[in-house]
C-alpha cells in the first residue's frame, strides 16, 4: 500500500493524479488517495503565504516550461492556468467527502483537468457539481458534505498528519514502513519500495 | 552537446557528476563541465544567505533522506558531511583553471567525494593539492592560476551566464538550443533532449 498524499493547486500532481493508478496496478500495490492543503505547510514551514514557485518566479518560470515536458512526454494536454496557486479548499473537501467511495478518484482527476488544462476556477461549485456528477458521485450530497463540520475537521487533520510526516510538497507518497517521497518524478521509486515491503511482509506473514 | 553546470557544494551534483560521463558516451553526446557557484543566486534570486535546504529544515531533512537513496540506488558512496554547505570557492576556481585540460574532470569527481564520501574541508589548499596530484595535474600551478585575477574574473562571468540562462540550482543542464534542464534526475531527459538536437543538426548539416 502506497499513500499518495495530494494537493489541488499543485502542478506537478497534475501528471501523478493521471497515472499513480495505473502504475501502481503494474506495480501490484494499492494506492490510498490523501487529499490535503499545502497552504498551511508552506506557511509554517517556510513562512510563505504563496506557492515557492511564485515566491522565486526563476524556479517558476522552470517549472512551468518543464511541466509542458513532463507532460508531453506523459502525452498529457497542458496549458498553464491563468491563475495559480488556484484556491483548492472546496474540492480538497469534496474529495474527502467521497473518500472510499467509487466516483472520487474520476472526480480528482477531472478536477485537475479542470484547474491545468480547461483553466476552470476549481474552488466553484459550478464548476466542481458536473465533475462530481460526470464521475458517478451526486453533487448536491457530496458538495453538502463539503461543507459540513465533520469533513473540515477531517481534512484539517489531514493537513497535520501531512505536517508529522515531514510532508512538504505534493505530490507526495508515504509507504506503510513510513519512506516518504516527493516529487512526480519519484512515483516509480516509491512504487518499488512500496512493492518491496509489501513482498517482505508476505514472505513472513 | 551538453553544458554541464555545477556547484561543489550541491549535494544532488555529486552523484551527476560521478555518472555523467559515462551516462553521456552512452547517449553519444560530449559535456562541457562548467563551474559556478549558487551563493550569488541563491542571494540574488531568493534573498537567502543560506542553502534554501537549511532555510527550510522540513525539505533539508527529505534531501539528506532521498540523497541516500540516491547514491543507494547508484552504488555510491556516501557519509553525509558534518557541515553544509561547504564553501566551495577555491575548488570552482581550481576546476576554471583547469578547464580543457586532461585532469579536470578526474578532479572535480574527486572533490565531490571529498566532501561526500570523506567529509573533508574543500576549501583548504591541503585537501585539494593531493586532489589535484592525483588527477594528473599539477598542484602549484594549478592553486597559483586558481589565485590569479584570469580565473577569478572567469569564475564571476561563469556565474553571470548562468544566471542569465535561468540557473537557479545545481545540477543544471543546457542544451545547445538553450533547453535548460535542472536535477540529477533530469540527466538522462537532458541528454536525450541534446542527442536528438544533435541528430538533426547532422541530418540538414
Amino acid at each position: 500500500m502506497l499513500e499518495f498524499w495530494y494537493e489541488f493547486a499543485s502542478t506537478y500532481s497534475y501528471p501523478t493524479a493521471m497515472r499513480i493508478d495505473d502504475a501502481a496496478a503494474a506495480a501490484g500495490v494499492t494506492v490510498r488517495w490523501r487529499p490535503f492543503l499545502l497552504g498551511p505547510l508552506f506557511r509554517d514551514q517556510q513562512g510563505l503565504d504563496d506557492s515557492p514557485f511564485n515566491a522565486a518566479p526563476v524556479k517558476g518560470r522552470y517549472m512551468w516550461r518543464d511541466l509542458e515536458r513532463v507532460c508531453g512526454e506523459a502525452g498529457l494536454a497542458f496549458h498553464r492556468p491563468t491563475a495559480f496557486p488556484r484556491d483548492s479548499l472546496l474540492p480538497a473537501r469534496v474529495a474527502l467527502a467521497g473518500d472510499g467511495q467509487d466516483w472520487t478518484r474520476a472526480f480528482a482527476r477531472s478536477v485537475y483537468e479542470a484547474n491545468f488544462v480547461h483553466d476552470q476556477d476549481i474552488a466553484s461549485p459550478e464548476t466542481l457539481a458536473p465533475l462530481i456528477a460526470a464521475a458517478g458521485g451526486d453533487p448536491a450530497t457530496a458538495l453538502g458534505a463539503a461543507r459540513g463540520e465533520p469533513v473540515k475537521a477531517a481534512l484539517r487533520a489531514n493537513v497535520e498528519e501531512a505536517a508529522a510526516h515531514g510532508v512538504f510538497g505534493s505530490p507526495s507518497f508515504i509507504t506503510q514502513d513510513g519512506e516518504l517521497f516527493w516529487g512526480n518524478d519519484r512515483l516509480e521509486q516509491a512504487l518499488e519500495w512500496a512493492a518491496r515491503r509489501h513482498d517482505v511482509q508476505g514472505e513472513y506473514a
